[in-house]
């Protein structure tokens, strides 16, 4: 209620308990609350909004006033593959965008339930074709992306490499979820610390997979799923996650992966945060020191002094 | 909690809480309380956003990707000249732009306690002087604003009357808070109805304009007070403002002076609803409703079919 609220948690427990109702809130309440994610981001100021359409695909330049115009973060916003938008993570992303002083380009993906596997993997591709179309160079772009998007952050650049297109300078995934098994210890040993999926009344993350596969959908196919994909030729890779939250394991795993198959990973965990607490950007002083981090680290990747 | 939630209703009543309590938050907490008031607000959509220095003067040029150059909303915020700014009104205002078809111009004008009267009046007038001063036409130009916006909206075209300016073509007040006396009688038939003013614990108006005109400030100024103004040669007037608020009754008289001196007045008010309902835009049926018919009063004002 005051500025003490940890409006992050508060919204993390709000859809937690939404999805928990019997019956579940229909498709479009959870849309609408979900609209609300962002509410946690404080506005970081000095930075312009301006729709564009990708290649076909809806996004959202973010320029801050100080920033340089061919240095570019590629963004993936997370929400399950049906939830989250380029509004929900407009102003995270700009935070992002700031402290590292580059354009943003934040990709409004189809979802779910509407879209399945491969629209979202294609839209993200799509923009990024059309980024190197732009004149972008690829060694200036990085992808980064939270949850899903951080899934989808390692599966553009596995695509590029496919493609003959160069691959991007650096990828950032933040609290990624890659494993759309949902395999991990860490699903259960973290249960009661993630204020989104766990809890008394956890969500069932395997009905994401379900409506983003189909019926018969493999949760094991490559193209999804990157702990089953070839990662050489991987970009650097910087892993942000918390230590406590339930998807955590899959970090722990694809940093383990991308490295024996040569890439140079930086995975850094923090301890007690929440899914994408980098949310909290503005308010929340671990979102700001994460997001710092991420930005020293990217800068030099992408020829920033 | 789910898409049921009225969220203007319970910002209201989280900030009047606030304001009660004793003793009462800080200005810092309640600034960043004040950052959520546009939560209550949907993203419109296919519009652009982009800070300018208006004139010395901070502000956010909202353009909807359908609407017409040269034909601009100066928007003026509410938030009792203490809060409120050019992020958290950033949607409601889009939202009437894109249903006039025209830009908007949000003025981030200073605030109390820093700035006194007549920070506030100095930065409108001299956004409303820059938009003339790029060639737009003060017959392309409404001004809108709720709340103590409301006031200004006023006050800027009497300032416009009397530096020998245009005047604009038209005057859209809502919810607009005109007397700074705080006299009318319903703010005292309407204290139950009244989310944020009123209730079980009334805000202290008084002290809003006791910061705002420091402690030898008359509330009878008319440079400040639109009661007690000159109000002769006005551009026509659309008010909206619920009847079941407690500053309706400034609409009630502001309107009656205003037409008494040759004014074109049209006064609408709206049963039920909250203050500055507006900001429910994208969610409240009543308030795109309202929006539909600002729209469709102002267009042929400024010359759209």
């Amino acid at each position: 209620m005051t500025g003490k609220t940890d409006w992050l948690i508060e919204h993390y427990r709000q859809v937690n308990a939404a999805f928990a109702q019997n019956p579940p809130i229909s498709l479009e309440e959870s849309r609408d609350l979900n609209d609300h994610w962002g509410d946690a981001t404080t506005e970081p100021g000095g930075v312009d909004y301006v729709e564009v359409d990708a290649g076909g695909v809806p996004a959202m330049w973010v320029t801050p006033k100080a920033s340089v115009e061919d240095r570019v973060l590629l963004c993936l916003h997370g929400g399950g593959f049906i939830g989250g938008s380029m509004y929900t993570h407009r102003k995270m992303f700009a935070h992002i965008a700031k402290a590292v002083g580059a354009r943003a380009l934040i990709v409004d993906y189809r979802l779910t339930p509407e879209h399945q596997h491969p629209a979202q993997i294609n839209d993200a591709n799509a923009a990024y074709r059309w980024l190197l179309d732009q004149g972008v160079k690829a060694e200036h772009i990085a992808i980064t992306g939270d949850s899903a998007g951080g899934g989808l952050t390692v599966l553009t650049a596995l695509h590029a490499r496919d493609n003959e297109l160069p691959v991007p300078a650096a990828l950032m995934p933040l609290s990624p979820w890659f494993d759309i098994e949902n395999g991990g210890e860490t699903r259960t040993t973290n249960l009661m610390t993630d204020a989104i999926f766990g809890g008394e009344t956890p969500m069932n993350l395997g009905f994401l997979v379900q409506i983003l596969l189909g019926e018969h959908g493999d949760p094991k196919d490559p193209s999804i799923n990157p702990l089953y994909a070839d990662l050489t030729g991987l970009p650097p890779l910087y892993i942000q996650a918390s230590s406590t939250e339930m998807v955590v394991d899959d970090s722990y795993r694809l940093a383990e992966l991308a490295e024996k198959q040569g890439a140079e990973v930086k995975l850094e965990t923090f301890e007690g945060q929440q899914h994408t607490w980098h949310m909290g950007a503005g308010r929340a002083p671990a979102a700001d020191e994460a997001i710092k981090k991420l930005a020293e680290w990217v800068r030099p990747k992408l020829g920033l002094a």
